[in-house]
């Protein structure tokens, strides 16, 4: 990449990952966070490396955002409200502020200071309830909760920009993303299940009736695809479903995280219904023929990668701090 | 219906129609409409009906709109910023605010005010470009307007809603809507080239190259399709097409409006490009199978359509207003 990149939400999970790759490239790269998700240990080593700088501001301040974006050529916008679960009492206009307000801010900044390409983390949860078959990228969008409502409707926007100021874009719709670092909201199956059996190793409680389905993808797996379809699919609009092509229940989570911590005869009590939460797709399978036909496929699957990150988020609890050494390129 | 209906965008040409049918019905109606593109020549004989009251007010004042709620049973949320168009120095968040956000405020104060049924304007623009065939309702959605972009946040909102929070909701898909009222802002291709003639009846601009070819349905005949779908469509979330099944092009519609003016050698002078304008889809044709299954079809064909609106037009210009005598039921 020519410009410098900017990453929205470089201190979250997959942003960091990413982060950490395109340092190590030698990218000119701009981390630009609120913290409200993200966590400074994320990023604090790349924060050493001359070709990375942190900004802590927030996407619904346009001036920060424009700021931000001077000089940049491109911008990965992975910032969000990461808990895709509403309870009753939140705000309901939480998503459309965090996800569709945030984007359009991202967008607007953009044209004005002629940046050209955005790379776009959306969501499986853009098309709602399906009927169990794979999902491909034409599949109708009926999102079912506030998070894939508000992310449709950043996909809208980006299209529009797109095709009315030329910007070049690529719309992922993500799989869960796991990987060995955990956000300070919106848990994840795998360390909700992890806080739970800390608290009581005896009984686990597990949201639903076990048997929601999904797909995970490893975060540095995200990250390898998204350079890759960055690399390889030039088109103006590029939409590219995320994810592997298997499922794993949210039953065999629990089971899995059970046996890594090296506990025996817990009890798992189910809060029963076909959904964990208000707004939850139990099952979902993504198509992932048209990235696959790119020339990318996970290394691994779901249940493989569901297993490393337990391995990994458990590891990185008994470590402290998740961080590996400088990644900077030498 | 058994509660009062609320129409946004009361004063509107769609808006103050369906009024007009409603309270002939002796329906309670409220119309909330502020004005920015609506009259109030369209709904002052309407006012004098004891069962239709008007609230001026934006739907951006969440309290104007919640209270506007207060005891309803329907909602026909049909307000929205009316121009679709996209011109150098707009400002690129109109569409944002007036449609995605006040959609929010009308979902949002419907939830707080209990209000069990919302139908809702949304548009053939979220399709973005086709490749010529009719486009059934489960076609991508790929905007390439604003106007488009920001209506599908309003149909993710809106599925959103519909599933956390147990609405009903009807989202129409319209063509474009035709009728004798013609807009203060947002003008119809029609309103537009009478007001070109006027001023100058020797030439005419055509944006495009005159080949664009669109879908008409007369604003009468959307409201009669509207209360069709929801009387017999009664699924908890119902998306369709609204509009008939050929296309008139912008060229023929120039003619006939020279035509029914009549005037003589009119000189067409066109802009240039496929396009009419920024985030114009230049062809498209709505595939309407399912609303005509379920019992509705246009009377009327886009030709008659166009024909039938530059009469009433023209003839409400000779008339100063277009009202019509007392609507009240009796």
């Amino acid at each position: 990449m020519n410009g410098a990149v900017v990453i929205t939400g470089g201190a979250g999970c997959i942003g960091s990952d990413l982060a950490e790759t395109l340092v190590k490239r030698g990218e000119n790269v701009v981390l630009f966070d609120n913290l409200s998700s993200g966590k400074m240990e994320h990023i604090e080593s790349l924060l050493e490396c001359p070709n990375c700088r942190f900004i802590q501001a927030d996407l619904l301040d346009i001036q920060a955002v424009q700021s931000a974006m001077r000089g940049a050529e491109t911008v990965f916008h992975l910032a969000a409200n990461p808990d895709i679960r509403f309870e009753k009492g939140d705000a309901t206009d939480k998503d459309l502020r965090q996800n569709t307000m945030a984007t359009y801010h991202v967008l607007e900044a953009m044209r004005r200071e002629r940046v050209a390409r955005i790379i776009f983390s959306s969501t499986s949860a853009v098309y709602g309830m399906s009927d169990g078959r794979a999902i491909p990228e034409d599949f109708p969008t009926r999102p079912v909760s506030l998070y894939g409502a508000t992310k449709l409707g950043c996909e809208g926007l980006i299209c529009a920009f797109q095709h009315l100021f030329g910007l070049q874009a690529w719309i992922f719709r993500f799989a869960n993303i796991v990987g060995r670092k955990t956000r300070a909201k919106g848990r994840t199956v795998i360390s909700d299940f992890i806080a739970k059996l800390e608290a009581d190793p005896r009984r686990l409680e597990i949201l639903g009736d076990g048997k929601q389905a999904k797909s995970y993808l490893l975060s540095r797996e995200c990250v390898d695809a998204m350079l890759f379809a960055v690399a390889e699919a030039p088109s103006g609009l590029n939409i590219l479903n995320l994810g592997c092509d298997d499922q794993v229940t949210v039953e065999e989570i629990a089971r899995r995280v059970v046996a890594r911590m090296g506990l025996h005869d817990v009890e798992f009590i189910y809060s029963g219904g076909e959904t964990g939460w208000l707004g939850d797709v139990p099952r979902f399978l993504l198509d992932v023929t048209a990235i696959n036909r790119l020339g990318w496929r996970a290394t691994v699957n779901s249940a493989q990668a569901v297993e490393t990150a337990i391995g990994e988020i458990l590891e990185s609890r008994g470590r402290g701090s998740a961080g590996q050494g400088g990644p900077c390129k030498r």
